[in-house]
């Protein structure tokens, strides 16, 4: 099966598509300084959906979600923009658990896996 | 490839198919207030099983599990009730890492990845 | 779709493949009391090299990786040896937070998805 890298970095690839299936890199928020758990949420579920295009896919195939958040407290500000982006009926698996993440200005980072 | 959603709720779907691989959600203990790890550990497996099923498989056929504990010092006890409960021979894929859930009441999460 | 198990223990298998897509489990460092987050780097990414051929697969096939860091004060340590190992213009979707580990000598354990 074919594998198609989108936006590759020396690092890591944002999008790794193998056939049918899509693997995104775990998103955090664009310019995350001073920006709230909602505000991050959204340039995150934003990123992914251009990635999801890029990779021919959208967020009505998501399969499966990893959600590591800085405070749990944070969690229905997290969930409540979360409801709001995923298609109703189409929902995927997701686990959300705490986790401090690469710099201590992101309190959000998602990753993905969808089917194309 | 056909997407088949399980237990679809309005934030996630506890098990999701695609094509011949079955994601889970990350699964919690039912009731888990006073629960021991043992305990969730049993209630969690069994709600595996359960899904698995649902989704035209079983744990013979797991292929990757991930497992957050909220304490590490509680990994033996989780061990005990996981090594009782694999298929022999066909042991997933696994790691397991300290993380603090959406409650303070779960102790344990288990997510896995498992072949139709 | 055939499911084929690698170093198969009765807790986890290192490596299994279902169809075309190869899971390996989190790989920590051996014997890593004393050694350096370099050199458990090292000594994880000679381990998956060893687990991806067995597998029929190798480094430029991956897919996705999630590393888990004890400590983000180490996180450029382990991406200095992570730069220099990933295949070039193949780099998969990658996620790396913090959380601790199984026991307090490792500093580092990576879990990836890479095609057969």
């Amino acid at each position: 099966m074919a594998i198609e890298r989108h936006d590759i970095g020396p690092r890591m690839s944002k999008a790794v598509v193998h056939g049918n299936t899509v693997y995104l890199a775990g998103i955090v928020a664009d310019n995350p300084k001073g920006k709230s758990v909602s505000e991050q949420a959204k340039s995150i579920l934003g990123q992914i959906d251009a990635l999801l295009a890029k990779a021919g896919s959208d967020k009505s195939k998501l399969l499966s979600a990893n959600i590591w958040i800085t405070d749990m407290a944070n969690f229905a500000e997290m969930n409540a923009v979360w409801d709001a982006w995923v298609s109703p009926g189409h929902t995927p698996a997701r686990a959300t658990v705490e986790a401090r993440l690469a710099a201590p200005d992101y309190k959000l980072e998602i990753m993905v896996v969808a089917a194309k």
